[in-house]
């Protein structure tokens, strides 16, 4: 964006999310209940940058009739392609990347996220994602022996020991969630987006899962060398800790709340199709866990209600972009819809790749997916000007 | 509606807005306090369509792929375009018939409003409006004397006599109130909308306003024939109830609401080009008002920047339907925006007249009208199941 910013001489405004950041409506007691996070939604989100745009026109010389773009990636993506939708008086056109908006109700089939995932893994490296998918029931067959909890916990090297089976589960899936977080920052240079990370992490991960017939001790040994690629690439890390993902400064806690109330995406694994242990996707089973912990019941078909799902023809001028490493792809839109809401593929990309700055080991996939954007880009803006002569 | 339903063979839905007829959220303490209000916005109520037609669609059989058109009339015309402004998935297109949607912000002069009521009266008899105009001061005058509220008391047979200078405010804004909800229902044959009423009531009130150089009590007998005919047509009512205006039963309360939160539509008038007493658009007066009402601050950009004003051309399937007679065709689209997002003006129509059942003594312009409005209707019914078959 600041490369591109450049070229169209635009002006970059970067809006923060409410309840995300340091726009606390509530201030500390933002989280506090239900009641203080009624304000929490993607259509209030949107109506903060309809807001923000207009009071920008009006008290920026200048700004008043220029055009203006929506750009985001991830979430950040959908709200863009939403905001196209439903205020394309104020925008000429939105860019989302890697955004998954139809990774909602069963638009796509909820399976096919960790089908990515270990895709990525399979490529990677021979036998890598064999190693993972062994590695599940390695972990129960140590935890299931007496001294299997201080072992697993030293050999992994986690700051709070395993305690009890419940400890297990929460390990299992703190290292599915590594393996899924990897997936979306398999960037092609180094990078610090989640993690400080090295360039292509599945590829320098997978040289630690190359035999997956070894013994289960030495496999748990060899996952705590790929996790480390993850967890301590600067070297700094004394133990891992289960508690810290790596997202938290993403600000987990709003999309905790929002993925029980709007934002529910579904996500299952059967283990054949997939590098994971099996785990159907239950709503009833969600909702109880939202209940308890915010105590709220999620509306899964909601999102699907207010931005059309797949019937989204009648809108302009949006562009998705998706990379095929991005486990998110799987719920975007990889192909084009209309003339003007349009698709594009980065086969070596992963999580909005598009986003990020230049870098001389971008591939060349990228840099066209980049060149193809501001193209689109210069298009919006000048129909917004031709529109604006035809007017006076 | 009815008669157009049989020829599309359409199911018709009369969907009710929330705080209006039976669909009180908090029963009766709906109208408790603000806190009790905060769902009474249009917004809420298109959520609230978006999920009747998802689920009467999800539950009658053969509904589930039948095109949706949405109509309405007055803010009900509002909202049907705005459905399909921001729900173009749900419904195909829409039929906002007097939907003043530029009514808002200063998008039109807050003067046109009353100028047009004004022109209404001007045409249906010579000296009408001018009869009118001075009936104001005529007012003033008779109040100012000893014995003048009594006296107007009894000359226009109020229900409950005037006692202050303030009660003769309310005297003159009723009678304002009356104008305007006539040249509203000024339709070409006997009708009962807001009152039952002969055939373009306004001739008949202004066959009582022929001569406007009489005196003072003369002007003010004249002006009680003239309201008689909205009031009293039947020949039932003893007296006139100041506090009972028309439109109670079509939820004044709801409206109050909503006209001091979202519902901010400017209107003003100078005596010169209307007939009434000067008043100027004062937002603060009014934010005041409704503080003292309800407890709220009225928002007067959001519909605006929510809906887009006047810049609306990215949408399609819209008409837009004005009658010239209607005073809130100041506030309506009556140009065509773009091919499918037009405009369709009934000369002789006051308001919706196009929506009401076909009639012996429609004038020609508006079964155009209709006939207009159907064809446009079947076009969009066409490319619904067009793109239907290009999908499949």
């Amino acid at each position: 964006m600041w490369d591109v910013a450049e070229e169209l001489k635009a002006m970059l405004v970067f809006a923060e999310h409410r309840y995300y950041g340091k726009s606390l409506p509530f201030g500390s007691n933002s989280f506090k209940d239900s009641r203080h996070l009624n304000f929490l939604t993607s259509e209030q989100a949107l109506a903060d940058f309809a807001e923000l745009i207009k009071y920008l026109k009006r008290t920026i010389p200048g700004a008043e009739n220029q055009p203006v773009i929506a750009l985001g990636g991830s979430y950040g993506g959908m709200l863009a392609a939403w905001f196209r939708m439903k205020f394309p008086h104020l925008v000429v056109g939105a860019l989302a990347a890697s955004a998954p908006i139809w990774q909602f109700d069963d638009i796509v089939p909820c399976g096919v996220f960790m089908e990515i995932v270990t895709t990525d893994y399979r490529k990677s490296g021979p036998n890598c994602s064999e190693c993972i998918r062994r590695s599940w029931d390695a972990i129960n067959r140590i935890a299931g022996n007496g001294t299997g909890l201080p072992w697993l916990s030293e050999t992994l090297h986690l700051c709070t020991p395993l305690k009890n089976t419940q400890d297990v589960q929460s390990l299992k899936d703190w290292i599915s969630e590594t393996w899924i977080n990897l997936a979306m920052v398999d960037y092609p240079y180094e990078s610090n987006f989640l993690q400080p990370l090295p360039a292509w992490p599945i590829k320098v991960v997978c040289q630690y899962l190359k035999d997956p017939s070894v013994s289960d001790p030495q496999l748990l040994q060899n996952i705590f060398q790929a996790l480390n690629v993850y967890y301590n690439y600067t070297g700094q890390a004394r133990c891992l800790n289960m508690s810290e993902t790596s997202t938290s400064s993403l600000g987990s806690l709003g999309w905790s709340y929002q993925a029980c109330t709007e934002m529910v995406m579904p996500v299952c694994t059967n283990g054949i199709n997939d590098m994971f242990e099996p785990h159907s996707w239950d709503l009833e089973e969600f909702s109880d866990y939202c209940f308890r912990q915010w105590g709220v019941r999620p509306r899964p078909s909601w999102i699907t209600t207010l931005y059309g799902g797949k019937n989204i023809s009648s809108h302009t001028n949006i562009i998705f972009s998706n990379g095929d490493l991005d486990p998110w792809s799987g719920g975007g839109v990889t192909k084009d819809i209309t003339d003007t809401l349009v698709a594009i593929i980065i086969p070596e990309g992963a999580h909005h790749l598009d986003l990020r700055a230049n870098n001389a080991f971008d591939p060349t996939t990228v840099l066209l997916a980049r060149s193809m954007e501001v193209r689109y880009m210069k298009q919006w803006i000048r129909d917004f000007y031709a529109s604006l002569r035809k007017k006076y």
